[in-house]
């Protein structure tokens, strides 16, 4: 089948060999998959992962290998922990902390750029018939946004700054924009802020920011810079959250006296949950199509991922159908 | 009256003007104070503070300039937090987070190394008769290991590390155990992790921990070193919380990677509430008494403090009666 693997070096093939799905598991096509800085990151070494990458996708269930055949023949998307469901953490419904897991596309798992993938049945959630490939293939990351509402409770009178106009940061503004609160996009792309602006997001160019003190009562960093964090030790109020949504703040030398001064609380926040990103998109009430830069062929995967490095690109897309 | 000044250098002076009670303030004789480690953080710069310091107190009210006097004669503790009382902050109960607030012996406002005080009656607490000094002056540190039970529900069956054996670390020891939660005290010093062990507390050797990852629910960091919270980080499990009880992390280069990765809640905390301190001091149910290594007079400041940084000290206390 069709592939994109990171061997050390970006590689298109098209005679990787198709997965079996194992007991519980079932055989996907991949119709699209989408670019996350988190394969970028893989291949500047992260996670240590070689093999096929990807993690954000929609599909067709092609096979099931087990009892309970229902999702057969429908549109899934996928949570991309593979748990063992046995362990303390699974049994507490934290089954993306399982330290058994495997992570498709990031760790012990062959990833979503690919004709076909496996994952448990478990993981799957059917696609509303109405939703298209283009708007489900954000499931993964939109749900990775709505994970600061399962962490926090954000208030509709609550002020919210997100920092970083990435696709990540744009995500988290569209889903968090459903709260009602007074909420600021900080970036550097006008292009980017333009679009948060055409729905209704307030924006303001980070460098602005620099004048402001303890102004905010969510904080969320998802700059993917790791000044991003000193930054916002300074904007978040007393007793404010801030959220860690990029490992980006990795080695830099923080202080974090005025966590302790100011009582304020960091959060980090990872994986989040496919049901409320998948109504939220089928309610029409985010418009992730607004975030596609580009669609590729797999086998246009160098120019692909060039494009998805470009500081001006939001998603970029690959299109396996 | 007598004083304990810094100035750049500790001092002891028996000539330092008597403080004038302004409106709604009350005029507090000092029975006895204790020396916090941000007294001795303050003689190496912290804050920037020169005057009388200290702010761990009991006395008696002397004089009262405001209507109302019904703590007159009365033996008080009090909080030391000076607020504005017109804020945002103090509109919404946050007086510690006042942003115009003065600090007693920390910032603005002369501390309680002296015979006579002024606080704000708001900040008074009276002390039940059958507490004796020595056990009130623990109030204000009591009251900040009681933050920790402010911010964070501490369930009883989750499992607890306190990191630090110092005197925050063991009154933090002493309020977390109420919670029934399982605990263990981990520090450097066999006599401290001793007096806790025979309050009923589990003690670790901090070493021990080394070998350990991922097995606390909460970890609080109260060692007052930079390493802590590195440790702390090895230690909390996936979706834990590390409580932040001191600032000396301050600067050191820290990965925050595994907070977004295991997303773990990093909380500042800092003073706390005096009603429920008093409260478990005055029901028996915290023997703070056992934390006391010495008592000085006033003109032994230089002694005092000196024997308040020996590793194997836990609170010295300044007796004005």
């Amino acid at each position: 089948m069709k592939a994109i693997l990171f061997d050390g070096l970006l590689k298109f093939t098209d005679i990787y060999p198709e997965p079996e799905p194992q007991e519980n598991e079932a055989l996907i096509r991949v119709n699209m998959a989408g670019i996350c800085n988190t394969d970028i990151e893989i291949m500047k070494g992260y996670m240590g992962f070689k093999g096929v990458i990807g993690h954000e996708f929609v599909g067709m269930v092609e096979k099931i290998n087990g009892y309970d055949q229902k999702l057969l023949g429908k549109k899934v998307v996928g949570d991309i922990n593979c748990s063992c469901g046995k362990c303390d953490f699974c049994i507490k419904g934290m089954k993306t902390h399982c330290p058994e897991r495997k992570t498709l596309g990031i760790s012990n798992k062959d990833g979503a750029f690919a004709q076909y993938i496996t994952l448990p049945v478990v993981n799957l959630y059917e696609v509303p018939e109405h939703v298209t490939d283009e708007e489900a293939v954000f499931t993964e990351p939109l749900a990775a946004a709505f994970e600061i509402l399962e962490q926090v409770h954000v208030m509709p009178t609550d002020n919210v700054l997100i920092m970083g106009d990435g696709k990540l940061g744009m995500l988290c503004a569209f889903a968090l924009r459903l709260t009602q609160a007074g909420l600021t996009l900080a970036g550097r792309h006008d292009a980017k802020l333009s679009i948060a602006s055409a729905h209704g997001i307030g924006t303001a160019h980070i460098d602005t920011l620099l004048l402001r003190s303890k102004c905010y009562d969510i904080v969320v960093e998802a700059t993917g810079s790791p000044e991003g964090i000193e930054l916002a030790l300074q904007l978040v109020k007393p007793r404010g959250k801030i959220v860690l949504k990029t490992t980006a703040a990795a080695g830099k030398k923080i202080n974090l006296a005025p966590v302790v001064i100011d009582e304020i609380q960091v959060i980090g926040s990872r994986c989040g949950p496919f049901e409320p990103a998948l109504r939220a998109v089928s309610a029409g009430l985010i418009d992730v199509k607004s975030l596609v830069t580009a669609v590729y062929r797999p086998e246009q995967a160098e120019v692909a991922f060039e494009k998805a490095r470009e500081s001006t690109s939001l998603k970029v897309l690959i299109d396996f159908r």
